[in-house]
């Protein structure tokens, strides 16, 4: 069974993490992961594109009922028709999440993806978090480029 | 977007429907629809191996947490963690839905399914039911072969 | 912790079924069981108000986002925001199951408690199930009144 | 239907946490609100305890199927079988939720209570989110006192 990495990102985002989840979509599918993704617009959207242009497999877990507003570059539709409950289902799915900017929605997958405990959860350019004392809470991995965050989802090191 | 049919059947099942299922996964595929099953052992198994064999893509819906007892003809795995529950999850992602068999798990993805309402509910070999008062419940369309359950499923009609 | 009982049936009903509904849930009431249930229209609002009127505590396990369509008989609403998948949730948090009436989505819940398989699942004046070769399918508890409901339901015997 | 406000907080929880949520248990409870928690340990049992000693009603929303884990203050326990996705359910079922120490289970339910959008979500001694420019979430309505909490969450207003 191919590896499974879970793209989350917002569907309103900016250019910049629209360009960065196409890039991520792209490295995931050249190295055969399958992505599993919300399968709307913004982040999810661009990484679907990116993974399609590459030849790869994206699997778009919906909010909904159906195919209203799923991305067109998806290769299959899941419609769980649990709103966001459906982020718990990416989550379990995925052996490693990669969060691209920050929202309420990819903040719930990112939490949930820590609670699981046991897959690496990649954050670019996402949102941080610190406890009552203020110190930083440690376990997500921050990263700073498209390439880092596929890397260190898929747990492959490269020579500095 | 290609057309999805959900394919459900025991875990546990007879020889006859495991062939059934095995030749259903096969002309879904042929014909460029995507399965979408439970991704377990028996009709499931089958079904997923006959598309796989036929070039077609297959969509395993588990009920835990992982790859766990997962068929290996799979071409990607959704881990629902939320047991039969995800029996709703494959009704709301067909486009039709085929039933090969019966038991109390496919029982509920059929009734799930007709109470969905909006989608072909075909039967090939499974259970029928009677009102309180002894007679046939309609609604589930009864097929006596793997080429008809298709057929009738993808609203396809040849010559007699 | 209480006995919890789960009382499915139509949404629309008949005059009988609500009458048994509502007896049902004054009944269990009267027992001290909690009675879970869809918390909508027809047997779900009769064994809610029967249940009320009993001074019980009636939890109803919705569909939606919030509290519309919801009985006002209701203790506490769960909002699932899940469909119909709620009635697995339903089957989950019941210590025994009661049937009353046919309907799809009632079906689903009599099969999901099955396949749950440690639980009596009840039913009064519901459907009935056949197999492929016209045999009838065990496992359901047929009963004819709300009071045997009650009794098979809490595995009370009762003298002749 | 009484107002039903979701206490959320960590299962393995400070002295400090736990005062905290025995007393917004009380303080719920004695003004005729719904408590809707995770059901287990830590701030979970505590509001539980808080709210039931107070008289008021607590439904305890599990992750599992059955009652293993279950604080004995509940008043009736929905077993969903769904992990973590029951998160979900607690949100949708709120009208108000009060978070109350961090955790990422904890921060899941914020974060989607934030992503539903229409309902106060109040945190006491909770985790902060800053963006990946430094600046700070808004919407979380932070709060330092259990009374505080539970006016903010019920909208309210007290004489300084």
């Amino acid at each position: 069974m191919a590896i499974q990495v879970a793209v989350c990102g917002p569907s309103a985002c900016t250019a910049q993490e629209e360009r960065h989840a196409h890039r991520v979509g792209e490295l995931l599918a050249a190295r055969g992961a399958v992505v599993v993704c919300g399968g709307g617009t913004g982040v999810m959207a661009a990484v679907a594109r990116g993974a399609h242009s590459a030849g790869g497999l994206v699997i778009g877990v919906r909010p909904g009922q159906g195919h209203a507003g799923a991305s067109p570059h998806l290769s299959a539709v899941i419609a769980t028709n649990m709103g966001e409950a459906r982020n718990a289902i990416i989550v379990w799915s995925a052996d490693a999440v990669i969060a691209i900017g920050g929202s309420w929605g990819t903040l719930s997958e990112v939490a949930l993806a820590m609670r699981r405990g046991d897959i690496p959860v990649v954050s670019l350019g996402g949102w941080r978090l610190v406890d009552a004392d203020g110190a930083a809470v440690p376990g997500i991995l921050a990263v700073d480029s498209p390439e880092r965050a596929v890397e260190v989802a898929l747990g492959v090191t490269t020579a500095g």
